[in-house]
This record gives structure tokens, C-alpha cells and sequence, in this order.
């Protein structure tokens, strides 16, 4: 129907496919967020990173990560088959480049969880598509340091080092197109359910 | 709490006004999709034009539009209290300048209803806030006939013209950020309302 109105050489983002990258610190929500939203959204598949960082309880092999060993992610990196990888906390997180592509050639929008150093590295890895840039942050600092805490999992060590990257990662958010403030996670989800949408409809030249 | 997380002189747009403009050609649905959304959104507030056109039946007065003599108009332009002016078949419309800037004044975000040439006329004007623009289409060139046919008000010779200056205004389409097509009243509402929504997300530099 759009094709009635536009002109030769162009479109709306929602006719292709468009990849959405989600980053933030740690504790913002970003799993959570995630998956509300693929569970409304059809259209939008999840990109799965692969890590070396261990699996924890409530993670499946194959939907949260790949999770790889030092020697398969030196593979996985040699091969060239990442399209961007980074070292967080000592563990080593990336992007296998089928996941995007693949799922772009199906016509889907492509939906990743990365790192922020990442989510900058994807923007501009010139993938055949839009890449959508939203940084995703809890209400203040008090509830980050709060939401950490409450994972139970950290050392006090690890708990001040995430704080430190949370520090230095939010330094980044003016690169980014979108800011999300996930203060209860219906309001985030509904959210970044309007920027895909938006998206969708978004003039752009092919 | 955005505050918390953004380096000074950035911030997100919602946290000052934008002006969200609809524009598109007779028979997209303009006001109908307007009314909807100005009824759930109350933050969005409806800007006023000006215009020399008859009232039609159902509009009223300071609602719809202030509908003013060719004088009151003469006197508008050369007082400079129009943001933009154009000329639509024979009749003039116009941006008060006061009607826009008193919103972003009281916080409100600003949705104006305007011509083609009037959106890009704004779009150029320096307003002091973001200007989305948006353009709205009927599902296809069959509908768009149907519906001014169907409005009943229109001679043979009135809608030829309307459907040439249609041909005309599509071709400025890529000078707008969005297309949002009206096949459904509810659709259209929901991709506008998610519209609105990622706006004020967007990150800025003030």
C-alpha cells in the first residue's frame, strides 16, 4: 500500500528488516525487558550472544547465550564469524553474525541484548539494515545499586567494579538514539514496544 | 531520574515540548485520526490554524479552526503572527505563531494539522523545540478517490483538483520523517500514539 504513495528508491524502515539493540549497566532490567517484549511482538526475533561467562540457574543454552568455551569463542573470533565482540568482567560476550543475518533474510526485525561498548560496535559494523540504538537504565543509582545487591550472586569486589562500568558506560548514552527509564517494567516494555513501532514506520531511503 | 544518568546539556525530548506535525493529502483522515489521539493523550495539545475557508457543518469556531475574512487574514499575515501561511483552492491557512510557542511555554507537546507545504514550512520556521513530521495516506489511490467522493461536498472539477494536488503533495513525502497509513482509524491512532511515545524518548542535545 505504501508502494501507492512513495517514490522510486524509497520506503519505511518496517518493510525491511531493522535490528534493535538494547544496552545499559547491569541491574537495569535488560533480560526482563527483553523478553516481555518478544513475547509481544512476532515479528521482532532475539539474537542470541554467545559468552564464556557461566550459565546461571534460570538460563537455557541456546536462548539466553551460547555458552562457549575460551577455546570455541577463540574459534568463533579467528573465523571472523562475530560481529563484534567484548570483554566484560573477565568473560567475554559476541555477536554471531548469522544470528542478525539470518533472521534479517526471513524478513524479521532482529532484537540484541548487548553489551554498550557492543551495542556501539554493531552500529557500526555496516549491517544491511537500520540499526536502532536504546539505552535501557533503572530509575536513579540508588536502585541500580539496590537491584545488584539483590542478585545475591556478587562479592562486594564485583558489586563496586560494576559500579564503576555503570559509571563509565552511561558516559556513552548520548551515541545512542533512544533512552529508557525502566522504573516499573510495564512502562518499559510498552515503551520500547512504541519505538519499534515508530521505527516501523520510519521514511528512509534504500 | 533521566538526570541521574545524562551528561549536562543532553537530556531526552519529552522532558521539553515537541511539535508533532500531521499533514497529508484531502482524504487521509486527518482529523479523525487527530481527535482520537488528542482524547488519550493529554499532553498533546492541538494547535488552532487560521484559515479563510467556510466552516463546514460539524466544525466549530476556536476548535477546529478560527475562521477568519480575507481581512482578518490580510491583517495576521502582515502583523507577522503566522508562523506559516499557504493557499489550498483558493482558500488560505494559517500557523499562529502564539498558538504553538504558548504551548511548549506551559510544557505541553504541540500537534498541529497543516498542509503539505505549511508542514515544511514549520519543519523550517526555527521553532524552539524538536519538529516531527508525519504524513498520513489512505490504504491506497482507490480509497483516497472513494473518500472525498463520499464526502459528498465536492463538484467534479474540485475533485480533480484535489486529486492532482494529492499527486503533487506525495511527492514531498521523503521530506517527512514518518508515513503512517490510515486504513483502520484504530491503527493509524495506535502507530501516531507510538509515534508520540519514542519521540519523547529520543535522546538530545539541548
Amino acid at each position: 500500500m505504501v508502494r501507492d504513495f512513495l517514490p522510486e528508491g524509497w520506503g519505511v524502515q518496517g518493510e525491511r528488516g531493522i535490528a534493535f539493540v538494547v544496552a545499559g549497566p547491569s541491574g537495569a532490567g535488560k533480560s526482563s525487558v527483553i523478553s516481555e517484549l518478544l513475547r509481544r511482538d512476532r515479528r521482532l526475533d532475539f539474537s542470541v550472544s554467545a559468552t564464556t561467562r557461566p550459565k546461571r540457574p534460570d538460563e537455557v543454552h541456546g536462548r539466553d547465550y551460547y555458552f562457549v568455551s575460551q577455546e570455541e569463542f577463540d574459534q568463533l573470533v579467528s573465523s571472523g564469524e562475530l560481529l563484534e565482540w567484548t570483554e566484560y568482567q573477565g568473560h567475554r560476550y559476541g555477536t554471531p553474525r548469522r544470528e542478525v543475518v539470518n533472521r534479517l533474510a526471513q524478513g524479521k526485525d532482529v532484537l540484541l541484548n548487548v553489551e554498550v561498548q557492543g551495542a556501539l560496535a554493531i552500529a557500526r559494523a555496516g549491517l544491511p539494515c537500520p540499526v536502532v540504538l536504546v539505552f535501557l537504565v533503572p530509575p536513579s543509582w540508588e536502585e541500580l545499586v539496590a537491584r545488584i545487591r539483590a542478585r545475591g550472586t556478587e562479592s562486594d569486589e564485583a558489586l563496586r567494579e560494576r559500579l564503576l562500568i555503570a559509571r563509565e558506560e552511561v558516559r556513552h548514552i548520548p551515541e545512542f538514539h533512544y533512552l529508557v527509564v525502566n522504573d516499573r517494567l510495564e512502562n518499559a516494555v510498552r515503551e520500547l514496544e512504541a519505538i519499534v513501532m515508530a521505527e516501523r514506520r520510519r521514511i528512509t531511503r534504500w
